[in-house]
């Protein structure tokens, strides 16, 4: 007897945040006091199997209810649909999603609307790599090259990239596919971390951290930047210190600066050997990353993680603008615009490093950049994941760091599921953590 | 006595739906049954005078809800404010509210949370101009030049304008205002037409209406072009026979085509002297607005209804991608924002063809425009405000056209108000227009 056809059945939703403003984790120039949160959604099936496919947007704090909303607004497109046929082609949904001609009014392919996308998306690639039994990198490092070219939307990208040239890329990556996932598994993928460098930290705690990273094999830590200059050239001082002259020092800004002042600033860090200068100035400024690329060189730039959509990258790399491409799992509209991305970087010759910490960004991430080495770039070389120690123990399948490595992870999926308890206890506001703690509750969110 | 002190004690926020779709109104190659509605917000004080203060965000039916949901998200930032200081200073609101840490991770300053942004700072502006007894056209053309300036957000604008620029051109262009108010009182601002134009009509409808608006004194119609090459030739052909060799066609493909594809059909349509090309491809594809203008020239290339912000609009103009400066009054985040775009388009000495139509963008760009006039760039030569002859009896303060001029508007405000009964009555799902005509309801909003 052939397996009963299946139907999506709900597409539930949260708001769920973290107060992770209380210990000034992931404050930055722009970002004072995050509180980190997702606004999440489940795709549930009739199916026996009783998988489910978990997405989400991340937000920080405030809005997240807007982004939740938003991921509502999609709701019937997805509603009652075959899983067996979403999950054999999921490019399906995700042109139905982005071409819905009245909702793309809210973008398009931008900001909150976008980001929705992006997380039932994701979703709804959970929901299939849990049905393939496979860890999503695997299935994207084994799937079919045209398969893939399918799932992707080259709308607006064929100056720069056509389906045929990506075609050619996938196939050409998947030589030596077998033995760098043998190699994969054995090393995982490179690592660097963020967590020393936020900038309300003090100088102690900076070097105490920081020293901690390198004795943990990570070869690469970032420090942010750009709130108050002289406290930033004793910061750097002081991780440089700390760290030796071999480990890299990454800085972020933030979008703090404007164009000249992005690169007056950058210069009067330089003498402390930093790798790269990320988000100097506007996440939409693509002519101004160029002119900063230009003058703040052997620095690198890199950018991305506030990238609305391909069409920026594509722009980034037409202008030879940056060194790094930072992609971030759920910015954009899900796993095929980040294979776009990720086949615009190959093409353009660009290392990427995937943006990752918030909540569940690195579980998300991590699939993206094994997938990039084992069938399409095939090269770690100057590659690093970004990598935050926050709130991964409310993750059912958390990322394994190892001797400075994302080890790649096992189980079937996305790695995207929070654990049903941390879903229900920080619920917004309904949930045990806000409401046994409404002092906190109503301080953070006022 | 000096007046009491007066606070905002309201935002008021509604979901208001228009069944544009029944007729094809607005119908283009990317929209093909827009149901325009609006995110509207009402700021109301506790002064004597019982002026409140009206704005809105334009979308197209589905996801107006989400667009009212990030109104609410900003109520925070305006209740129980001091109107008085909000109206004498309205970069107070606007600063706080595009820089909100948490909710600028959302955007930035793009999509859903940017034009949420844009109603309320706009609606602040309807309540400034009330109060000050003038139409904000007016307000804007007398203000002193440093307190104009001190509106706008330069941050990520300084490499291509800065305040002291800023301040040049605005007392440059008071030179000859009272004059040219005058002027403007008298005749009007030039418009053109789309209502002839829309893809859904056909060949008989545009044929009538082509010649109707010639002969109601229009210089220059539209028409949208993009699904199919062979009609739109049969289409440019009827139109231009329509209105004869002097009147400007406009063709506009609303976001239709890549960078290659836009080259090649507008070349195909270029024996029918378009004169324009509007939003050729992406409106986020700056370098690709650049390579069509270069290859389709002399037809000139418009832009700018859905550019996301100033920051996008200063690198149109940086890369000579445009000939033409679409600035809409309700996608960016308000006047401020737009005032930063006119005197970029000033700067670069590229004239700006505002964006209208939809629910009451003709009613708030007009002023704009008519303030550009009289005290920028002081000039209407090649500069004309888009008209659609739809849904403005909503409003209290309808725009006039007479012979193919905008007449300037003399209420006080910012013309944002919609007639009270249309609120009630459009407003969604519970207003009567709604809940008395459910099957309709159902079909248009399924």
């Amino acid at each position: 007897m052939p397996p009963k056809p299946a139907r999506i059945t709900a597409v539930d939703t949260y708001d769920i945040r973290f107060p992770t403003s209380r210990e000034l984790d992931g404050s930055d120039a722009m970002n004072p006091d995050p509180d980190y949160s997702a606004a999440y959604v489940v795709l549930r099936t009739d199916a026996a199997d009783g998988h489910e496919g978990h997405g989400f947007a991340f937000t920080i704090g405030r809005g997240n209810d807007v982004q939740v909303a938003a991921i509502e607004a999609l709701r019937g497109h997805v509603l009652g649909r075959s899983a067996d046929d979403l999950c054999a082609d999921p490019s399906l949904l995700a042109r139905d999603l982005t071409r819905d001609s009245q909702l793309r009014w809210l973008g398009p392919e931008k900001g909150v609307m976008h980001m929705a996308v992006g997380a039932v998306v994701n979703a709804l690639w959970d929901l299939t790599a849990k049905r393939a039994g496979t860890p999503l990198w695997r299935l994207l490092a084994e799937a079919d090259p045209a398969w893939l070219v399918r799932q992707i939307d080259f709308r607006y990208l064929t100056d720069a990239l056509t389906p045929e040239e990506a075609l050619t890329l996938l196939r050409r990556g998947r030589e030596g596919a077998g033995r760098r996932t043998a190699l994969l598994l054995e090393r995982g993928y490179p690592a660097y971390t963020t967590s020393p460098g936020w900038l309300g930290y003090d100088d102690d705690k900076l070097t105490r951290l920081a020293a901690r990273a390198v004795a943990d094999g990570f070869r690469q830590i970032k420090l942010k930047v750009g709130a108050d200059l002289d406290d930033d050239i004793r910061r750097c001082r002081t991780a440089r210190a700390a760290v030796g002259p071999d480990v890299r020092i990454a800085i972020d800004a933030n979008q703090r600066w404007d164009v000249d002042e992005a690169i007056r600033w950058t210069k009067a860090l330089a003498e402390f050997d930093p790798y790269w200068i990320e988000e100097p100035t506007s996440p939409d400024d693509i002519l101004g990353h160029a002119t900063v690329r230009r003058a703040v060189a052997p620095v690198k730039v890199a950018t991305g993680e506030h990238a609305q959509n391909r069409i920026v990258f594509k722009q980034l790399l037409q202008a030879d603008a940056l060194d790094i491409v930072q992609i971030d799992a759920a910015r954009v509209g899900g796993v095929p615009e980040n294979l776009a991305v990720l086949l615009l970087a190959a093409k353009y010759g660009v290392p990427v490093c995937p943006h990752a910490g918030g909540v569940g960004l690195c579980e998300l991430v991590q699939h993206l950049a094994m997938f990039d080495y084992v069938a399409l770039t095939g090269t770690t070389e100057d590659r690093v994941i970004e990598y935050v120690d926050h709130l991964h123990d409310h993750f059912l399948d958390p990322v394994v760091i190892r001797d400075g490595h994302y080890t790649a992870p096992l189980a079937p999926g996305f790695s995207a599921a929070l654990r049903p308890e941390s879903l229900a206890r920080h619920t917004y506001p309904d949930g045990e953590y806000w409401t046994t703690d409404a002092t906190t509750r109503e301080e953070r969110q006022a």
